[in-house]
């Protein structure tokens, strides 16, 4: 079994949906990633930071997962990053209300010695530079790194990102960004160029239609499983590599193969992800759930014709 | 192996993409399914009609691949049907530029008597009266009747729609139609409503992200290929159709599992498509690219996660 550093936000989240909306909520990437990582008992710690407001029930709830907290900082006298937002009738765009970067304006991650060392180095959504810093602070080569990213750093620190892309094992990005990045429409060409940034491997996310793995000309497809309901989407991407990075550091295998098993997972748990607020669902998820709707997963993809 | 009725129009199109125009060429429901359908050397017919100025070596093209023509009807003095389209830039919506009806305004399809007894009926889109026209010629009743059919006839003659909806064993309709149709988003929702219409299948085409196959609670999923370059969506849906119909029809099998292996080898079909204006692309197309591809659909979508 690989050891899994993670690195990134942990926030309160105000959300809107068609469906309701709540007040401060646990949200940010680290959670989502960890929470879904932690459904295969992976060892695993977070890279994050706080502020004096962030209640000790959230960093029991990482614990009680065997989530290793030591390295979330929590700055006195300082507020917990937040991010408030309302998605659209279709849940497909939002719009940002607030952004408080808070303690993660001057966020100096440091790597916790016991993982410099890691199998698997996970890098949640978060400024380029920081994402670089961890990566120089490893001791050990990774056997995988894994990149995400935003709309957000090409816009406004391509360089940096362009450092980090150059130095990942795997980026995931959605189809939009992947055709900004690129310049590509077509997502088989924008996957070619990222390739050709440094990335083996690049996962383009398409939300409700799914998620792409492209490697050396191969492309393997895992959809979103058609839920009756979508009540929340926050934090399905972070979920879907908390399944990927979790199930790959799990089995310690970094094949194409085993990576097109860790696409499935990763989506079976975003799966979860989106029916309930936040991190809600994912908290309370038992293996039998998994289990049950990794079945169904099969069943909606697999099909007999004889090729032989 | 099955008997293959297909009715559907007979049309010249004019297309305009990003990627280039074309003056007439062939077009309509019929000549996509018939074509897509060809690849299984099934028993064909189309029924449909045209004008005295259709060539002859579109006729002679069906002819070529076996596929019957005695019930075109070609009518003396007057004209073919003719669509004049042109796709936005990413090629997932269009605008229509000029539909000119001609024979297809008074279209009374006759079912030739060797095909009274058809296994299979494939309604291509067209007037709900014309669909209901064909079901009721029909002397012995078919193991599947699969429709297709599109806005236009939910916002213009719903009544009719729904009557033949009532009828038939299977309809495609794409995502928004099926939104329309139901008044449901969540497509899962949809597809139940539909199935209560009637249609013991639901198959709801996603266009690149692909078609989903409902069924009694159960669903399952075949993604559209992710191509370098998509250079006219014409006739894809069609082309689907087609390959679902004819597979189904040389199978003689319209099982749930058999109905899954047709949505595969309708999304196969439909890949090449959309390669080339129009028809082009699978006139000339050949049992071995077609095999090749279905391999990269099974290496796409195929995984061995252990799960008994």
């Amino acid at each position: 079994m690989g050891k899994l550093l993670i690195v990134g936000s942990v926030a309160f989240d105000a959300i809107e949906t068609p469906f309701g909306k709540t007040d401060k909520i646990l949200g940010g990437a680290a959670p989502f990633i960890s929470l879904a990582a932690s459904q295969f008992n992976v060892e695993s710690a977070i890279v994050s930071v706080v502020g004096e407001d962030f209640p000790q029930e959230y960093l029991d709830l990482f614990s009680e997962k065997n989530i290793d907290i030591n390295a979330i900082e929590i700055v006195k006298g300082e507020k917990t990053f937040f991010w408030k937002g309302k998605y659209h009738n279709d849940l497909n765009s939002r719009d940002t209300l607030e952004t408080q970067l808070n303690v993660l304006a001057n966020f100096k991650p440091v790597v916790p010695e016991n993982y410099k060392n890691a199998d698997v180095v996970m890098l949640g959504n978060l400024n380029p530079s920081v994402q670089l810093s961890v990566i120089a602070q490893m001791e050990t080569k990774p056997k995988l790194i894994v990149l995400d990213t935003m709309n957000f750093w090409m816009d406004n620190t391509l360089d940096e990102l362009m450092d980090v892309i150059e130095k990942v094992d795997v980026i995931t990005i959605n189809d939009e960004e992947a055709r900004q990045l690129s310049g590509e429409y077509s997502l088989v060409k924008a996957a070619e160029k990222i390739h050709a940034m440094g990335p083996k491997y690049v996962v383009i996310k398409k939300g409700e239609h799914g998620a792409l793995l492209f490697h050396n000309g191969n492309v393997f497809f895992a959809p979103a499983l058609p839920l009756e309901e979508v009540f929340d989407p926050t934090g399905a991407g972070d979920t879907f590599a908390g399944g990927f990075t979790g199930y790959l550091a799990k089995t310690d295998d970094y094949s194409f193969e085993n990576m097109k098993r860790a696409v499935i997972h990763g989506s079976n748990l975003a799966s979860f992800c989106v029916e309930k607020f936040g991190t809600r669902r994912l908290k309370e998820l038992g293996p039998d759930e998994v289990y049950k709707r990794l079945q169904q997963f099969k069943a909606l993809t697999q099909f007999d014709i004889e090729i032989s």
